[in-house]
């Protein structure tokens, strides 16, 4: 392929998807880790792209990289009945069997062309080395949870330090698994305005319980806690019509169709309110024990299935999914990207054009969501290319599950 | 490979998956269009399957092949509103275009697993060539609808014979695009038991339309026509508790979540309660401008996460639609099918252990359901070899797209 410089350009790409807008063969030009044209300009080394479908990367804005190792361990119950198997087996992953598992999601997601995630687990630094090791943008933290302390979390959030590709950020696992207080007490430690990934109203006994415990929803709380601001909700399967407007003040929500339908946890994330109340709606794989896949791709087509079947109605499309998870997905990470634009990151992702048929320029989009890809060919992070189908990385994910027979 | 014999072992598959069982290191002997034993037998020549998991060929139970090249052209609107653009669309199909589509669908079923397919559509003599070109089962038939004279029915039907591969049927569109006195005129004139596939109790729409017009609902009116017998009944969203019962006498259902979620039909198919009744269910794609995929994996997984979104309960799990999609859907076809045990029919399924993992014998049904295989290495049906990953049929597939271009 010989890209050897700081700019080159995709040639002649079949198309170039965004939630908003189809080109026909254009030229992505890349200059460092941006987008510097999309048009007829040509600059250093050519890659010709005529065979090539070039959507912008996707992003998982919730997941748990290392539970690709508990991945079938439990498929029954709901939520809560399967929280104390999987947290029981949890209590014995060793660190290094947690490394595994996070280095096969990290290999998944880019498979699946992830170029971004946010991750809520016991080892936010192995997802930032392994991160950066694989050239993949990430957020993770340390997570409050049980017996952890808020000092114990603060000392972890700033050992993890700001990477190019990594920022650190604060998990609070929920509600119903953190008392208030400390959350309180947390919120009073801080300095900075912090970055809280936290999930919120998941369950009618999320619901219940803290309606009981506290006297207001779970939305309803954050938001009477001045807490609202530093939160990125996920799941919002239950979420009442007055709860919808404190969310606006929100950093943005993520919708985990899979996971919230496997559970059975019945609730309807109400997608349509919370685009007209212009909260930045993100989408999510959730773990691989509670999905069980980290495809973005099948996330969106059942994001926009489960909506249109909670609706009753089609209002809800291609386009919105396509944008949660593109679009609003950079958004979470404060970055300009998610569309194939000049000056928006050059985090791109190359598929094969025999894969997206019939091709015909308003079709494109709707192929990608709802006849979802077995596989991408090309990932760009930053400019960087990071996969190439049937390279290294492929041979690298046999390795990685061949090592993990050795723990079972 | 060097399968030459009408016998021949599958040796050391990794696992053997059935519904209702998983067997590790086990060797499967195919004698002619059968298996023959399961264990340790060795017969014929050998095919080393240590690399694979070895699957029942996926029936899919409803789908209209030709409709690949309507993929993506409207997404928009609830059932009638999207039948009344695509039923514009399909005036326009040529029978060339239509073959093509159709081929283009066998491709792709085959590259995803399906040894076996139900086809709804206008070009039953096409679907039937190209099934006996591909090797891969169908039943097809003519469309009773709109202005076709039952007389024209019954003859389309005669011509087009029985063979290994290959059954006729009797396609009614439905009971809002058919008229009664139509259905009435095409019972009295068949002599031999017919097998009619029928979308039926698909939108509150149609039930409110039947119900209007003849004082019953759908199911209701089949039964009291005494048709329920020879009834193949597809989406089924809409179904009262007393219609269940006389379901119970049908040829069997067929479940589509994707194309009913798609379509906003908003009703829930009652899993349960057919499984209680011993209805015979199965999965279907429905077809490629509804859904938009052909991927029987993927409609398992959404099925299952479909049933336990809407009851609220987890109940419903992977066993339940693995055995819907292989075994209940060759009963479909009368066939012992579906299983991998001895006696059964060799149709079956080879795929690539490292998209399944962790390996560990219970949960590999649950990888095959929840995280689905991009893609299958080996596809037998009736003991021949019809599909090798990365051979002929993948290079055929791209030419078939590329002739597409020249439609468009």
């Amino acid at each position: 392929m010989g890209i050897s410089n700081r700019t080159y350009t995709l040639r002649k790409c079949s198309y170039a998807v965004d939630f908003d807008r189809v080109r026909r063969g254009v030229n992505i030009v890349i200059e460092d880790d941006k987008i510097k044209y999309v048009g007829n300009e040509v600059e250093g080394d050519e890659l010709d792209c005529s065979e090539f479908i070039v959507i912008p990367g996707l992003v998982n804005a919730h997941t748990h990289s290392a539970m690709t190792v508990l991945r079938g361990l439990y498929d029954e119950g709901e939520l809560r009945e399967w929280l104390s198997v999987i947290w029981k087996e949890e209590e014995k992953l060793s660190k290094d069997l947690m490394r595994l598992g996070t280095e096969l999601a990290i290999t998944e997601m880019i498979m699946w062309g992830t170029t971004a995630f946010i991750d809520m687990y016991f080892n936010p630094d192995q997802v930032r080395d392994l991160s950066l090791a694989y050239g993949i943008r990430s957020m993770a933290g340390p997570v409050l949870m049980r017996d952890k302390s808020v000092d114990d979390v603060i000392k972890e959030l700033k050992a993890l330090g700001e990477h190019d590709l990594f920022k650190p950020i604060i998990n609070v696992h929920s509600l119903y698994a953190v008392d208030l207080a400390k959350i309180r007490e947390l919120k009073e430690s801080l300095n900075e305005r912090p970055y809280i990934h936290m999930h919120l109203s998941e369950t009618r006994e999320e619901l219940s319980e803290i309606k009981r415990k506290y006297g207001l929803f779970p939305i309803e709380l954050i938001y009477r806690e001045n807490l609202i601001k530093y939160t990125h909700g996920v799941h919002l399967g239950w979420v009442s019509s007055w709860e919808l407007s404190y969310l606006k003040a929100s950093l943005g929500v993520t919708h985990c169709p899979s996971s919230n339908m496997k559970l059975a946890t019945g609730g309807s994330f109400p997608m349509r309110e919370a685009l007209i109340n212009s909260i930045n709606v993100t989408l999510g794989t959730d773990g691989a024990a509670s999905n069980n896949s980290l495809s973005m791709f099948h996330e969106m087509k059942t994001a926009v299935l489960l909506q249109r079947h909670n609706y009753w109605s089609t209002e809800i499309n291609a386009s919105d999914v396509f944008m949660a998870a593109t679009f609003n997905g950079y958004k979470m990470f404060g970055l300009k990207g998610g569309k194939i634009e000049p000056g928006y990151l050059a985090d791109l992702v190359l598929i094969d054009k025999y894969q997206l048929y019939p091709w015909i320029e308003n079709r494109i989009l709707s192929h990608v969501v709802y006849n979802p890809p077995r596989s991408v060919d090309i990932v760009i992070v930053a400019g960087k290319i990071i996969y190439k189908k049937n390279g290294k990385l492929d041979d690298k994910f046999k390795k990685l599950i061949n090592s993990l027979s050795s723990y079972f």
